[in-house]
C-alpha cells in the first residue's frame, strides 16, 4: 500500500521543544494520497523506533524532493542520521485516549485506565493538547485520593528504579518551593548523610524559579550523573546531590509539567504524584516534605497546607511509604543569595559556619535536619536538632559536603558576575514585607538561571530599619543589557519591597537612580 | 531597552494551519538578552497589528542573521512583506486567563469572564494548550445554561454582524450531523425561500464528515460569497446557500472546534452555542434544529437529544431567538451518495423530481421544509408539509434553486471521479444495518472532501435482500492510490454492513475482490 512508501529523513534545524514535528512537502505524493494537512498526527517509524510527530507542510525551497523534515526532539527521539529511510503512517488507536475523555466528562478512572494514560503518555504518543486535557480534568480537586495514588505508580513504573537491597531505610526530602533562595537541600543532606542516612537525592533545574537545587549544585560540583555513577557516589558516601535529568526517575513528569506551567496550574493531586513518584523511583522509603507558608509563597495559608499534607499522607501510606510534612514560614526569601551562585554563596558561607552565615537558612537547614534524624531514630525533636547542630558546627557536615562533591567530580570555585549594580530604596522606613513571587521575577529578568552568576544578594530583611538610598541588594548579570533590563524592571515594581506607612518617598529627581 | 530592537521578517514557507509560529536563531542576541527558548510564547508587533505566537528556535542555516522566521499562518495575520521590521515583545499579562483557571478550578464564570475569555482567544492571545483547557473545563455538563447564553453571545458578537431591519423574520435552520448523505439543506432552502421565507444560510466545510453542505453546494456554484455579495443574493432571492468562511460571522467557533476536533469532544455547552452564535450573527430570528437520533449518528439515543433540546431552548429563550428541536430518523445514511458530488447528485435528483430520486431525502427534505413553514405561518404540520410538497412537485423549488446559484455565479455541471469500483457482498442475506461513522471514515479515505468527485454511491438500503457479490457501493477516488487505499479499508472493515446472522461467508478465496 502507498502508506509504505519510505521518506529520507533530513535534520530541519528547527528546535521545538520537547513537541515532536515532522516537515513534509505539500506537493508530497504521501500527503496527496494520504489526505495528510499541516497538524495531522502522524507516526513515523525506522527499523527500531517509532514516534507521534505533529505534521507541517513545508513549501519547495526547505525541503529536497522525497525527504521529510524532523525538528530537534524528533530527530534525536528516533535517533536518526541524515538520509534514513522511513515510512509514515496514519497514528494507530490511541486506546487510553477513551479514558482521557472518560476523565473529561467527569467520570473518575480506575489504576488501570490512569496506567494506561501514563503509560501513552511516556511513549510520546500524546499531542500537546491531549495533556492539556488530562492536566486541566485532573485539576480543581476532581482528582481523588485513590486516583492520585494510581498516578503516583503509574509514573514511578516508567523510566529507571532504583533500588536499595543492603539498605533498611533510604530517605528524601522535598520542599514545595516557591520561597526564593530556601536552598537548605545541600546543607540538610551533608548533616544527615553525615548521621549515617541514607539519603540518594536527585533535584531538578529550575522550572519557574531562578534556581532550582540543581542549578545550585551545577555552581559548586558534576550534577549531571549517569544511574552508574551515582549508585557509586552513593555506596561511597550515602548520599548524593545530583540533578534528576540523566537519572531519568519517573520522567514523565517532565512531560506533565511543562505543559502545567503553560498553563500556570499547580494541582494538588499532580503536585503530589509529582514529588513522590520521584521518591519512589529513587527506592527512598521516608520522605521529609518541608511545606513553606506565606502569602506570597506557593502555599498561601494553613488550610491549603492542611489538605496538601492529608492527601500526601494518605498518598504515601497507600503506596508503602512513610512521610512527615512540616509547615514552615514562607513569609520571607530564604538567606541572603537568589540566583544559583549567590544560593551557592550562601550554602557554603553556612557549612562553614562562616559568622556572616545567614541566620535563617542554618536555622531552616537545622531544623529540616532535625526532623530528618527523628524519623530515623524515633528520637525527640530537641534531641535531634542539637544533633543535628553539633554536625554542622563541628564541621562534619561540610566534611561531608566535599565528600560528596568529589564523588560528583569536584568542589569548584563560584563564579562572580562581571556586571552589578546597588538597588537602593527611595524611602526610609521600616521594612514590613518582600513579594517573593517579584524577587524571584527580578532575578530572572538578571540571567537567572540560565547565567549562574545573575541574581540578587540581598542586603536587608524584614523588620529593619532602612535609610533612604540605603541599598536593599545587589543585581549582578552577565551582560549589560541584562543588568540595564533588570534595572527597569526594579523600578517599575519598587513596591515589591514593602515599606511601613510613614516613610516620606525621596523628591522625584532622586528617585532614578 | 534592548526588547525594541527590530527584526527583519522572513517567510519560512511552513503551514502549522491556524497555530502561529516565529522562528529565531537560538544566537540571535534578542533570544539570549530575553531568554526566549523554543516553545516561549512571544508577541510580534509591526507597525499597525501584533499577534502572538509560540517561538521555535531555528539553526544558522535555515535563517539568515538578524531576521525571525514567521509559519503562514502567522505571515498571513500581520500582513507581512519580506525584510519588513518587526519588534518582538515579551507576552503582555492575558488577563482572562484568571478566567480561564478559575473555571479550571471548578468555578462557573460570569458573562464578563466569559466574554473576556472568547475576546482574547478571537484575538489569538490564547495558544492551543490554553483553549484546550478552556474546551476541557467546559466539557462534561460543566457548562452551566446561563454561562452558555453568555458563550453564545460572546462569540456571536465577534466578527461580522448581519442585519436584516427590511424582514419582521429571519429563518435557518441546522443539523447536528453525524449522519453522512443528509443533505437536505439545499432542498429544504429552495422550498422555503420559494414559499416567501428569508434564509440567508450559511454552512461550513466538513470539519470531520466526508461533506458538509458547502463542500457539496461548491460543486455546484460559487460559495465563497464576500458579505456585500451575500446581501446582494439574499436581496435578489431571499435566500443563499454560501460557505461560512469569508462572511466571518462567529470566527472564534473556528478556533475552538479546531482544538475540540483534536480532541474528539463534543460537549453539548459548545455545541449550542457554535450553532446559535453564528444564526445569531447571521441576523436569524427562527432557527430549526434537526436532531438525527441513532446508535452511530452523533446523537446515541432520544435521552441524550432531549438533554440537548432543553438547552437549545433555555438559550435561545434567554437571546431572545426562537428554536424549534426535531428529532428525526438517524439509523441509516440518506440518499445514495456520500461524498460532495455524490451529495451533489443527490439533490439535484430530488429538486429535479426524477424518479430515481432518493425517497428517505426526499422525506426529510419535505418534513424539515414543512416544519419551517409551521414555525412561518402557524399552520399545523400537515398542511405545513402538503405545501411544502407542492412547491417541490410543481418545480418551483427548482426554479428558485436556479435562481440562488444563479445569483451566487452560475449553476455547474457535476464532476466525474476518473476512477471507480464496486464493493461487493461477500454474504447472501438481509442488510440490517449500516455503520454511519465508518460509512464517512471509508468516504474520507477515498478522499473526500478534498477530491469533490470522491465518495461512495449506496446500491442497497437497510432492510434488502442481497445476494452473494452484490454490489453494495460504487467508490468513487481521484487517484488509483486513493481508490486501493479505500478498497483495502473497505476489506478490513467489512462488517461495517450488518447482515442477518444466516448468512453463510463466501469461501476465502472469492473474498479478495
Amino acid at each position: 500500500m502507498s502508506r509504505a512508501l519510505p521518506l529520507y529523513a533530513y535534520r530541519m534545524g528547527i528546535d521545538t521543544h520537547q513537541e515532536p514535528r515532522v516537515y513534509m512537502r505539500a506537493d508530497c505524493a504521501i500527503c496527496r494520497a494520504e489526505g495528510y494537512t499541516a497538524s495531522t498526527r502522524l507516526q513515523i517509524k525506522t527499523e527500531s523506533r517509532s514516534l507521534i510527530a505533529t505534521l507541517n507542510t513545508a513549501a519547495d525551497h526547505i525541503l529536497p524532493h522525497g525527504y521529510i523534515g524532523f525538528s530537534d526532539s524528533a530527530w534525536e527521539f528516533l535517533a536518526l542520521v541524515q538520509g534514513q529511510a522511513v515510512t509514515v503512517h496514519h497514528v494507530p488507536e490511541i486506546r487510553s485516549l477513551s479514558a482521557l475523555r472518560k476523565k473529561i466528562y467527569g467520570h473518575p478512572l480506575n489504576a488501570d485506565e490512569i496506567s494506561g494514560v501514563i503509560q501513552d503518555i511516556g511513549r510520546h504518543l500524546y499531542s500537546d493538547i491531549e495533556i492539556a486535557g488530562f492536566i486541566t480534568a485532573c485539576a480543581g480537586g476532581r482528582l481523588t485520593s485513590s486516583e492520585t495514588t494510581a498516578l503516583t505508580r503509574a509514573m514511578a513504573q516508567i523510566g529507571n528504579q532504583l533500588h536499595w537491597p543492603q539498605y533498611e531505610r533510604v530517605f528524601d526530602k522535598h520542599s514545595i518551593g516557591g520561597l526564593p533562595g530556601n536552598r537548605t537541600t545541600p546543607i540538610v543532606v551533608s548533616i544527615v548523610s553525615a548521621a549515617g542516612l541514607i539519603i540518594p537525592k536527585t533535584s531538578s533545574h529550575a522550572i519557574t524559579s531562578p534556581a532550582g537545587t540543581a542549578d545550585t549544585m551545577a555552581v559548586l560540583t558534576s550534577v549531571d550523573l549517569t544511574l552508574e555513577r551515582l549508585r557509586k557516589v552513593i555506596d561511597r558516601t550515602g548520599a548524593c546531590l545530583a540533578a534528576g535529568g540523566k537519572v531519568g526517575l519517573s520522567p514523565t513528569d517532565d512531560l506533565l509539567i511543562r505543559i502545567e506551567r503553560a498553563l500556570d496550574l499547580d494541582s494538588e493531586g499532580q503536585l503530589v504524584a509529582s514529588v513522590l513518584s520521584k521518591k519512589m523511583a529513587a527506592g527512598s522509603t521516608h520522605v521529609l516534605i518541608d511545606m513553606p507558608v506565606g502569602p506570597t509563597a506557593k502555599l498561601r495559608n494553613q488550610k491549603q497546607a492542611k489538605v496538601l499534607s492529608k492527601l500526601f499522607h494518605d498518598v504515601a501510606s497507600a503506596l508503602g511509604l512513610t512521610v512527615r510534612c512540616v509547615m514552615t514560614d514562607g513569609t520571607e526569601a530564604v538567606g541572603n543569595g537568589i540566583g544559583p551562585a549567590e544560593e551557592a554563596r550562601d550554602v557554603l558561607s553556612v557549612l562553614r559556619n562562616e559568622s556572616a552565615a545567614p541566620t535563617d537558612l542554618v536555622a531552616r537547614a537545622l531544623y529540616l535536619s532535625g526532623q530528618l534524624l527523628s524519623m530515623a531514630t524515633g528520637v525527640d525533636d530537641v534531641q535531634a536538632l542539637q544533633q543535628a547542630r553539633e554536625i554542622l558546627h563541628s564541621g562534619q557536615a561540610w566534611i561531608q559536603f566535599r565528600a560528596i562533591c568529589e564523588a560528583q567530580g569536584g568542589l569548584r570555585d563560584v563564579p562572580v558576575a562581571s556586571h552589578h549594580i546597588e538597588l537602593r530604596s527611595e524611602y526610609a522606613g521600616k521594612l514590613l514585607g518582600m513579594d517573593n513571587r517579584r524577587l524571584a521575577r527580578l532575578a530572572k529578568v538578571a540571567g537567572a538561571p540560565a547565567s549562574p552568576e545573575a541574581g540578587l544578594r540581598l542586603r536587608v530583611k524584614v523588620g529593619d530599619s532602612v535609610e533612604a538610598r540605603q541599598p536593599l541588594a545587589t543585581l549582578y548579570a552577565a551582560t549589560p543589557g541584562e543588568l540595564a533590563y533588570a534595572r527597569e524592571y526594579f523600578h517599575q515594581n519598587r513596591d515589591l519591597f514593602e515599606f511601613s506607612p510613614v516613610n516620606t518617598p525621596l523628591p522625584q529627581a532622586e528617585q532614578q537612580q
